[in-house]
């Protein structure tokens, strides 16, 4: 039946990615893999109450048909909380998806016809790079420092690339290099987006998870001509599994968002909608923030020690100021991707970074998270990992005939 | 920044359809617009029930991440409801998605480059039509009767369309027309398609609510050659708003849908698929299904009398075997869209049958929904549909001056 599929779907296959993040499942391992928040934080107690209240209060009306664009009092309570990092919005200004994955994706089928281009830092997001691929849009990267997306390249960028689509950004704690772009390349950027009429997809779903430094306002704070379409989640704040993200864009964009959404899945789940805006309702979700922030910090600052305490001291790494993850770059002649494998055999998981590269991957490379595994955990994982990076780059020989996965 | 558009997203806007299920929000307005299953009859305790266990028992677990194939012993347990219709299925040929909106939507993703040719009903389910547009595709008619799809009809399409993807079929008390596909018409479309080479989707979300006559497996089961994509889901059956169906497909297929499904949402909300699993562990839902029966085939009855009471006799309509749907055909020269609005002026909601050709349009047609309404409701709904087509058929003046939405 191969003969049947789709251009876009042929070329699809199993990546290294998922076969690491499958064998996460293994009790032994300790995994630095994934993007998964923690837990043991998610409230369940208050969800249990939240739960009862929305089915005793709103009955069948909690698992019937809804509106497409959302559940309106979650909406409410979203642009509460956008009002409080500086965007302005309006009801008809917020659609909420199927988590913020369905938003990058609906941005695929609202913006991109094939061949299209995208510009995006580099690297960037995976499940995005995936996403716009099956829209068989091109991508072309900028380079980025320790301040985001650096801005000359970006101009050059959209002077070669004058029919690019859009600048794809991660602005506060990138996936997944943790980088953070400044607040004057916030600004230039909307000003670079202007002048070469191009839009801004800011995708930003770590904001709130900030661990150290200032606040810096979105970039869609800075936003006079409604060219920046904003996206968000509860994934990284509330509870991953329920799937909940929210789009935020003028409402021209919004209108036909919906249209596409309707298609696609209807509208996401209203029961998930509601347990969430009744556990806001009876919870203040800015200190389930706080808290979280509270463990990541302590794993984040175990996780830099132990970099500091067992690797070599030859590698080097981006020191974030939120988010998830860190961002490992080795000598230029390693392989991370054999790394990555040797660390396996060894029961602990980390990601290749070549596969945040939409064109051209830096294969010295890993990305780890930190967020979902204990202090001590991490500790021992870090350890393990010390010990392959100083067989390897060491020049030791290794003990390792055959990797097997 | 319109001219930033996709080219698939430039003509979306909001549909008559839309409009109608809008309105459908005033309660003094009696509405079979709609395809609304009986929210009274949702089991809300029960799930009350579930919801406590599934927190108390899986606790994090059932808010974090997980596999985007779907749950396991959700998965497992549809598989034991697929064998027991006739279709034999392994773990490896489910995929859950987020209502079978979702499985339509990912189809097209599968299957459908620019300017491909699906064969299908005419008419046939609006959302699907909207949902394949939005991969460029093509559709060509086949006419139906009583027994649905005409075989000989299929037949000279295929012959007509050497390259067609696949024939959508909804067999079983189709949407629109409640019309079902007979058991000899099932074994000759799966003798076509191994034929022509050609793949089938069979839609099939009303299958367990049949309310009269003898059951007929489905297309799948008399499936040779791992050609039919099978689809169905929760929403009929259980709870629309948890947003959960599935696909049942060759191996070969599911691999490929997990990869789209992976980019477009990561996965279903887990909480929802392990509250349907536990709901289904507690609770015999086969007893449910028996219940919304009961009370749907009431309502279908009541719906069919009125027609014969009020109804002018110079409309005809199919009557369904199950399902949630009743189709009118007026004379050819009236206009449904015109009554549709006459209705509404009057409190009551029609969905004019055009929205559900692909091509060109049955103008003459009705689609009425009876699951979500109360005999007696239904009733004065009816006696006031009736009305409308007597004044407009009986050549009697309208008082109607002006047409307001």
């Amino acid at each position: 039946m191969h003969n049947k599929f789709a251009k876009r779907a042929r070329s699809l296959e199993a990546s290294d990615m998922r076969i690491i993040l499958t064998a996460g499942e293994r009790p032994e391992l300790i995994s630095f893999a994934g993007g998964l928040p923690a837990p043991e934080l998610f409230p369940i107690e208050a969800l249990k109450a939240a739960s009862e209240a929305v089915l005793t209060e709103e009955g069948p009306a909690s698992l019937q048909y809804s509106a497409t664009e959302g559940y309106t009092p979650l909406r409410q309570k979203i642009i509460a909380r956008m009002n409080t990092i500086g965007i302005p919005a309006e009801l008809s200004q917020i659609m909420i998806t199927s988590g913020s994955q369905q938003a990058i994706d609906l941005t695929g089928r609202l913006l991109l016809d094939e061949g299209d281009t995208i510009i995006c830092e580099s690297p960037t997001y995976l499940a995005a790079i995936n996403a716009f691929k099956t829209y068989e849009a091109n991508f072309v990267d900028v380079e980025m420092d320790e301040d985001g997306m650096i801005m000359e390249a970006l101009e050059k960028r959209l002077q070669e690339n004058p029919h690019a689509k859009f600048i794809y950004t991660i602005p506060d704690f990138q996936n997944p290099t943790g980088r953070t772009l400044s607040l004057e390349r916030r600004k230039r950027m909307i000003e670079l987006a202007n002048q070469y009429d191009v839009l801004i997809l800011e995708d930003n779903p770590y904001g709130a998870i900030r661990l150290s430094g200032t606040a810096i306002p979105p970039v869609k704070h800075f936003d006079t001509e409604g060219r920046v379409i904003y996206l968000s989640s509860f994934s990284k704040i509330f509870a991953p599994g329920l799937r909940l993200g929210w789009i935020c864009a003028d409402e021209v964009f919004i209108e036909k968002y919906i249209a596409l959404k309707e298609s696609s899945d209807m509208h996401s789940d209203g029961f998930a909608q509601r347990l969430t805006a009744k556990y806001m309702e009876q919870n203040d979700i800015e200190e389930h923030i706080k808290n979280i922030k509270i463990v990541y910090r302590k794993r984040c600052m175990t996780m830099i020690d132990c970099i500091d305490q067992y690797f070599p001291k030859t590698i080097s790494y981006v020191k974030p100021e939120g988010g998830l993850f860190l961002w490992i770059e080795l000598p230029a002649a390693i392989d991370a991707r054999k790394i990555s494998l040797e660390c396996l055999e060894n029961n602990v998981a980390v990601i290749p970074g070549a596969a945040f590269f939409a064109n051209k991957a830096q294969t010295n490379t890993l990305r780890l998270n930190f967020s979902n595994t204990s202090e001590d955990r991490i500790k021992e994982g870090m350890k393990r990992i010390g010990k392959v990076l100083h067989r390897e780059m060491d020049n030791e020989p290794t003990f390792i005939e055959t990797v097997k996965l």
